[in-house]
């Protein structure tokens, strides 16, 4: 999965991911009521909403884009409507021929993280058959129970050709409380970093090229990213942050390789809401989703430019 | 929440917490058998298999116990029908008076996790109206993103009466890999074990006592209990790793404040598979939920002898 994302990168010339994180004040009013006057003010109302709500961005940018990241707290929230359409997301995705990384930060141990890497990315044996549940080609996986936790994750990468991105150094404010204390004069989130690269050199694909465990590196952090990016050379560096929280394309060139790959850029409301923007107001909520498309084409080209610019 | 669990566990002289943490190979072959035969093996054949499974545990040892803690990722593994058994299962231990926390270790930021705080121990609004989706009593919740990880779930806790665990020792072999680690001469999981109590003074019931902040703090690790106990007075502690994990009644006694409250110790594998071991194999597995009572009454007695020997 993988060498799909980059053979998708490389075909569209687009290191970027779209985060499909729909909060109900992002969805356009007219969803909303058609939404509610047939499935009342309901969690399968709000669901069946966010549903037509990722359609339309979908249909919209599809082809612009290699990978789209929903945010599975999202649709979590409204319960097994909103799972249900977690999962309608991710099939339809994969319909249009996108790489769906599940940005579920699951984290436990042994079974428990067998069972979750199953239920995301594998699959699960029931009797004499085996299913698949949700189905993502990636998902992101939190490093703080250690290695017990991370191992059961790249057991289902090799199985199943998929991969995971661990977070190491997160986009957040706070994100230093813990991620940049000093252990041995190296901050945490590098001691994160170099067991990326480790677990990473256990999971290449027969090919070679990149790992099948990636990293995440917030796009408000460029010096760590291009710390970061050195210490996992075969590590994708997945890299939330930018526009909403304040990361911009020239911040972002030190997360790549000098092979241009190697890391993809997540924005989430800075397209799926760009209509809410003065910048793209002028769309209207009616056409939301093609003020999405105008903002993916936008970050495409900031990133591009960045990226031209390096070399 | 805190306080309804503080009254269960002195009503049924028990700070014991049975794990729901049904993986197929627990579950009888005749409860499976009768379930894939209307069900077809199928993930609804499973999840229909966990939930009669669930049942008769929950029914057979309901009066004993204060709590249950069911573990998200074996329902989750089965897609949305094993979702919505989770949510069955939550449901059916409430109506039974017993405090529930999901083990869903989610950990985000911002608007992300008031996204799962609000589907696991608060409301989602949608439109007019607001709707609770999973509705445990408490979850437990990864550190790793720092403050802003954690605050939106305090806010909840506050506003809902409910609460939080956060992972602070983990009991798995491998934990002490980051958490161990020495900042400034003391542990990852102290300094996180601080944030705890800070996290917690912010998050009192009005009538004192305990906080609705927790903390996870494996029994695999007594000496790391005994320090955690005191730099948290306030929190109560969740203890995993008791029975199948190696942990033991006279490990556990300094988890505990000298009021005998501030710690539930968990066991999963050890009661709900009790049947499948040697020492209580006499019951069969057609009552494996009698063998299942058997072993919450041995467990409550070994932690009772241990307890009463500290005093």
């Amino acid at each position: 999965m993988i060498n799909k994302l980059i053979a998708n990168i490389k075909k569209t010339d687009a290191p970027i991911v779209v985060g499909l994180d729909p909060m109900m004040k992002f969805v356009p009013e007219y969803i909303k009521a058609a939404n509610f006057a047939e499935y009342g003010e309901t969690l399968l109302g709000a669901a069946e909403a966010v549903w037509q709500y990722n359609k339309g961005i979908i249909d919209a940018v599809c082809d612009l884009i290699p990978a789209v990241k929903p945010q599975i707290a999202m649709y979590e929230q409204f319960g097994i409507p909103g799972m249900t359409v977690f999962k309608r997301t991710v099939d339809y995705c994969k319909e249009k021929g996108l790489v769906v990384i599940g940005d579920v930060k699951r984290g436990d141990i042994g079974s428990t993280a067998a069972a979750y890497a199953a239920g995301h990315l594998g699959r699960v044996q029931v009797g004499s058959k085996a299913y698949p549940a949700f189905d993502e080609d990636f998902i992101t996986v939190n490093p703080y129970l250690g290695s017990d936790g991370v191992k059961p994750f790249m057991e289902t990468c090799v199985e199943e050709k998929k991969g995971i991105f661990v977070l190491v150094k997160t986009s957040n404010p706070s994100s230093g409380e813990f991620q940049d204390r000093l252990i041995d004069g190296k901050p945490l989130y590098q001691w994160v970093g170099e067991q990326v690269a480790a677990w990473g050199a256990e999971c290449m694909p027969a090919e070679g090229g990149y790992s099948y465990v990636g990293a995440v590196v917030g796009a408000t952090y460029p010096e760590q990213g291009r710390i970061m990016r050195k210490v996992m050379p075969k590590s994708f560096i997945l890299v939330p942050g930018y526009g909403a929280q304040g990361g911009k394309g020239a911040d972002l060139v030190d997360f790549f390789n000098e092979d241009g790959l190697g890391a993809i850029v997540n924005s989430s409301r800075g397209i799926i809401a760009a209509y809410q923007q003065e910048q793209y107001s002028r769309y209207g909520e009616q056409n939301y989703a093609d003020a999405s498309r105008a903002a993916v084409t936008a970050m495409k080209e900031d990133i591009a430019s960045a990226l031209a610019k390096r070399l």
